[in-house]
């Protein structure tokens, strides 16, 4: 499973300090877009991010990943595998091989 | 190490599609916002989100999570795990029990 | 002209420290994600913000919008009236009314 | 004032579909990140976005931001202007000029 060893430690940590109580889905999901935004910071005037920074700040949105995965009993590695052959289907491999654009714009 | 099957699959599908030229880290650090807002609509008018958008999105933004850090060649795991230490060391137990306040607002 | 006054001031302030040189487009983007996201952190964990820091964040978000639709020849209220009459078209009063409910997800 | 037309505007079309019902502070911040997010997906993998595109995406941070102003009594142009003096003296202009560092690392 993805994450055994970092899902538990986490666990305990949240078990030791009592957060458990604040990890509603919603504050869960606020809190990955606001690490999110954190992240992007690294990013804002140039595409050129101090590394321990964006180590730092990914590791964020990761650890509330895996804090909204846990409290909504997913397992983080199954559901990127199955959005993974959700998002195949959308995006052959023929018609999107080297572009960028959406599903519903790639040629017929 | 975290996600060693789902990175393995992540980069068999890009490789598939050759689209690691866009996943430049500023491009990838973009698509976690983008997600994280997506992931974040699911909550937009009510605490009580519908699970399998929820679960969809939050792939989403955990895929985009694993592309950058394959891309800067950092462990998710281990990130996660380094974040938490220092984590930890900010908000001693015995003062972030049971609160919410950031590290500069708890009590001495 | 929605902001006249604000914009003169937000363009002499930025004109003064030679700042437009960093306001690419995709900067301005990025740094209303950014700044969004930071006013979003009010809210973390309690609906119950402190006032002052959402005036101070929201300032933030704004002053990016200004920038960006200065920076594209944009004026910010026209733009908000003409979205706001596509909207009215998505979203009829008689169906509406009352609902949270995206438009595709109207009763017909 | 910023906006009093378009804020006028924005007031009779809520008033119309009875959705200030939803328009809870939090939520007004999670709307704002969430059409930040669609704003920063005009720009995800190519700084050449569709202008069109922008010119919708901008209107609705807009149109949220001014939504969350007049929740919480606040008038825009008033804190845009506010803000920008408490940044001025933050970034004075002759240590700032022509530079995107953070104030707490530009020079003495």
């Amino acid at each position: 499973m993805l994450a055994a060893d970092a899902m538990d430690a986490i666990r305990t940590f949240m078990a030791e300090r009592d957060w458990a109580q604040f990890h509603e889905p919603v504050n869960l999901a606020k809190s990955i877009s606001i690490e999110a935004g954190e992240l992007l910071e690294c990013f804002q005037w140039s595409d050129d991010a101090d590394p321990e920074r964006v180590r730092s700040e990914l590791a964020d949105v990761l650890t509330y990943c895996l804090l909204l995965s846990d409290r909504l009993g997913l397992d983080p590695e199954e559901i990127v595998l199955a959005k993974l052959e959700e998002t195949g289907r959308k995006y052959p491999v023929e018609k999107s091989r080297g572009r960028s654009a959406k599903y519903d714009q790639l040629p017929d």
